[in-house]
């Protein structure tokens, strides 16, 4: 399949995705900004009056202008409240560096930013000049690379992993599986945590089941969190803490100040289960 | 206004729901199961792939098949936890019988469902038989008659309100505003609990402010909570707890068995707020 095939039907005046073949959200376009095939994938941005400049990658949203903060806030700061002391950061995805802003709100000394996709990084810089400065903080090294490559060949060690990947469709398909994880647990430094977004827990609840089963075999903590992303399928969105010593909600420091969405109540209040979720993480694990 | 011109733009295959001037979410039809104005809104019903059964009112949908459970667990079990022995309930609206099927899993009296429209009442029966037993349970009286009439005619009091309202167009605009909900704080019994669901906290912020600031004056207790809907615009939906005396995390009883959502640690997540809500709360306050 062809990147093109996998971009969904768009009109003239409205842009779509589409989170099942049968249902999805659309957008009126004001303007398309940007539209190119990259090496990896389709990149374009749009304009719409309600969320500002939009940006898809293979015709799915991946940030808006208005909404941003919701998903790159429970991205980060649930791993960096809970760890003791957050020195060594790798991300992995993220060109856009919406997640790299939240996570240089800390005293951090060394973020490693792993892009596969250069195009990513300069249309975001471009289009998203509010998230992309973070790309150009001293303490912000950008490589551009593919993730499970990166970690084969890099003898570093963080305290902190955060896996901002796109859908297990094109070029993320890697970052969903188990050796993936697995070679992110060698990394780890010994109070280590990863985070990862794992999808719609309404939409894609049986591929969390799938990836809670073989987490489970990699680390001592595996803890699901939830939180609303307005353009995110189903409208809300999943995301694994995983640690061998670290617990979420041990926390270790107050938010930063200057955030939108998250608080300390939030950080509670995110790890709670839903029965239905609960029944089927309970269900696999046996 | 006719109610014709309230409804959206549809073509053969498709009904979207407008949630701003540029956005909102679509399905796809595999049938149009039913589609009348009634006296009071358009009602239809189609079926989707995804989500089965769709009701939608004006063109707005107000229950799925396949989510249903998430809006009707959150707008009653939060409440009938919290109270100490709900007995007398009354729900205004909700003439689907999704929120008194979830009120009927406790051992209550008596409740009265005040329906305005009674070709809602005619389309559940037919098309979502599984929420719509509860209108025939023995404990059920049904009331064809616009809510606000029937508060000021009744001389019940009542230990939980619940009002299961459409948005503030067409008939249930009235239930929107502050004589509303002073004429239901007189028909409260002592340790009375009223819930509200009070629209998306993402796209209805400024009218949840404005509710805030003449809720507050009525009652003691005013709190906001939010639930995962993911067929309602943004996919997350805001409710208000009011009560004089009663708070909502002074929790009396576990749950009852059978829901799929809802929990004891789900009541306690629900209420945080996140930094945005609770700014514009606190501005409207002063």
């Amino acid at each position: 399949m062809s990147v093109q095939d996998k971009s969904p039907k768009v009109n003239l005046t409205e842009t779509k995705e589409f989170h099942t073949h049968s249902c999805g959200i659309f957008f009126k376009r004001k303007k398309i900004l940007y539209q190119k095939d990259s090496d990896y994938q389709k990149i374009e941005v749009i304009e719409n009056a309600h969320f500002g400049k939009i940006l898809l990658l293979d015709g799915l949203v991946q940030t808006t202008e208005k909404d941003e903060f919701f998903y790159h806030e429970m991205l980060v700061h649930p791993a960096f409240i809970a760890h003791p002391s957050p020195q060594k950061i790798l991300v992995i995805g993220g060109g856009d560096g919406g997640g790299l802003k939240e996570i240089l709100r800390y005293p951090v000394k060394h973020v490693h930013l792993v892009e596969i996709d250069p195009l990513v990084i300069e249309v975001s810089k471009k289009y998203f000049p509010w998230l992309s400065p973070s790309l150009e903080d001293k303490r912000s090294e950008l490589h551009i690379s593919d993730g499970r490559e990166f970690l084969k060949h890099t003898d570093k060690k963080f305290d902190i992993v955060i896996v901002d990947s796109s859908d297990p469709v094109g070029p993320s398909q890697s970052l969903h599986e188990k050796d993936f994880y697995k070679d992110i647990k060698n990394r780890l430094r010994p109070k280590g945590v990863v985070v990862t977004q794992v999808g719609s827990p309404f939409y894609h609840l049986d591929s969390i089941a799938e990836k809670n089963s073989f987490l489970k075999k990699l680390f001592e903590v595996v803890s699901f969190y939830f939180a609303p992303v307005p353009t995110y399928p189903g409208g809300s969105w999943c995301f694994a803490f995983l640690s061998d010593q670290i617990k979420p909600l041990d926390v270790k420091r107050s938010p930063p100040p200057g955030l939108k969405y998250f608080t300390l109540e939030i950080q509670k209040a995110a790890f709670a289960l839903p029965v239905f979720i609960k029944g089927v993480l309970d269900k696999i694990q046996k």
